[in-house]
């Protein structure tokens, strides 16, 4: 199941060790969300801090798992979106749109 | 996957007839929902048109087909919230609540 | 009487003791709310340190003497929303709904 | 148990006859109210159409029979809130407030 | 005339006897605004630090005066709504309601 | 007593007649106020058709008296802001400013 | 350059020919901005008539072209988001990531 | 003096001919902006019927004049922000900003 | 020009000497701007630290050295509101109102 | 590509020398920036810390770096807004306005 994930990151001035340390801990695991399939893309909201996430897991529950595993989770402010597939999508993927959903 | 549903009823003041028969469907609607297991329960905001729900599906995408089609979806307005298994409610099942997540 | 209880729970960086005492006594008073028949279900909102949680109490004082004695509520920020039984919910009881309310 | 509930009236302009019945059957509800101690006071916010009133009811289930049969309902926006007693009107009242509650 | 007041108390943890000392000036306070007529009633929010009172002073410059001088008055947040006297009120007092005012 | 009391005009195409009298009625209206001392100090906000305007009344019953009366009433939306004299305008008008209050 | 919109579709209840009519130019033209590159993802908001795209474009200046000839664009309430190019992703593609930007 | 003005066009779908003649008079009257230096700059929110403009007016009254008899004035929303002249501007324009203000 | 300004006082708990320093600068500067006919009315919001006041300068740029010179401006979080002299006010002082501006 | 850019500046009381450093680095990097065609123009929100800016750049990961790079970033509060050219500016500029885009 797809979500649409907003995270502001908060964290504080850090002596440099701890804040590299954070970081370098930051990228091995998104690049492990990625190569799991989870993290599909990210973008940079201009001007700030906060990135948008399109994430795909089994459910919320491993959601959170996932966004509470982050090393810089105690210092983001998250909120998240729960996604549908649209029917445009399934006709792409040569899948019969459901019958019963309206458009 | 579960959720938390609210819903708006801007119902217009309709000919009694269809008005009549709208109502019947819906309640004919909800109890099937409950019988599949999807709606588990209903409420009330007390002195408005909006009730709120919590609803058991497989994921999004089923949570639009199912409220796609309630007679009186044209005159919904509907916002819905995705919820995580809280690890509480893991213990009480019996399971072994996830190690990863923080609580 | 029924209430829906949101939970953000602003929990500073305690030394690691005094973070697990809190912890425990917080397991040991929600079991003792749901003994009690008092909490129903607590859902996690993903990627927050948020719980959404389905109360029933006698009264909205009530309520605030369970929720005042939550371990950790010096650092929760609660909001309540009080709910009335759905006349779909009194049907299923095999009571009789409500004649007065408006459905 | 006490709320604190505000009514907004959007009454369109109708009929002098039909807008005459339904403000003296909303007068005679009202005062229905007041006899049988629920509507324990009315506000007008100025300038406005709104009216904030304290009710004494059961619970949230009885106070929305009460507020969807007022004859103006199908033209009200409320929004309820529900209130606790304060320590301090427990004192008054020569009982004793709860221990348990936290001031 | 009267007001609703929103009392939102942002006390942080202060040494016991500082603490024990502001709470009994304020119920002390309180008590003496009550017995003034000024404070007719306060209600808890609850699940939160908030205090809804109502309360009937000479004009706002008097209502400031009062809650000005609250003794936790530097660590509250509070918000205040006049309230016009509704025709229902005035009628209940045996007095002519003002002709001028649309109900 | 002083108020602020923003009034946002939503009056509809009327008929040329129509439009003109209530108009004219409105500027009748607002001289009165002027004449009785009410209504103080009107100001444009510019782009809209909101206007703000600083009364003084005896309380809000009174507030709602002349506002309800305004020709254009029904169709504006008005929010008002209880306003306290401020401890400089006391100094201002010769008068000892209220020693209780903080400033 | 790449943009989050969402579009909140108000489609009135239109004559079922006419509503036909544009539901089929609207896929005509979705499966156009997808062979153009245009529009790489959409999605469903659960319960709701909303949907969220991923654009990619030259500018606002074409986003506003492509949007402002949807056949619902009438009915339609948009609001766009301007999306940066995260590092994380220009490290996916095989570029150096910005020097200059701090993550 | 300069303004920033946001103004969200809600044109009723209109007569062919009515509509036509709206748009030109719009056009001229705002190319006659741009001759008296008023309009500066006008920027088209994405996805959007709203328009932002840049104006140079001597004031706010002056500014209403100006806005309200745009043609499209009667379905306009419009908003306004008053902007200062910021220091960087004055050393720019060859002038010695203010030595009182704070940068 | 004239402003309606919002000035919310957050001034942390500072040494005696220092607060009536302050305290005093602050009722110099304010008594300096009626004497100059800037401040022309100056309220205080019941219940708060918050003043409303109604300031006459020649633009927004002087507001803005006005106000960025008050000696609690670092600890102020302050909004200001452009105001068009309204036709009434034109009437009363004798002049002849636009005859472009829409009342 | 254009953008109108919110910045809220909340740099602390720091070491007079720090923050004359800081400033004065500010002003030769905003000036780089103008000199580069990026910074068109900076307003002031009178009364407060704000600065309004227009920033034309090549697209909004170009904007990020930019604004990354702001000396007093770590302390900015950012928000920013994507522009379409506006039809009638690209009649001005001599060039044919898009056909496809509605007015």
């Amino acid at each position: 199941m797809e979500f649409l994930v907003r995270q502001e990151n908060n964290l504080p001035q850090l002596p440099t060790d701890e804040a590299a340390q954070i970081k370098s801990a930051e990228r091995t695991y998104a690049q492990e969300l990625r190569d799991r399939g989870i993290l599909k893309r990210l973008w940079r909201i201009p001007g700030t801090r906060t990135a948008v996430g399109w994430y795909e897991v089994e459910d919320a529950t491993e959601l959170h798992d996932v966004l509470s595993n982050l090393p810089t989770f105690p210092w983001q402010s998250i909120t998240v979106e729960a996604l549908a597939t649209h029917p445009q999508e399934q006709v792409l993927a040569g899948s019969n749109p459901s019958k019963a959903a309206k458009e």
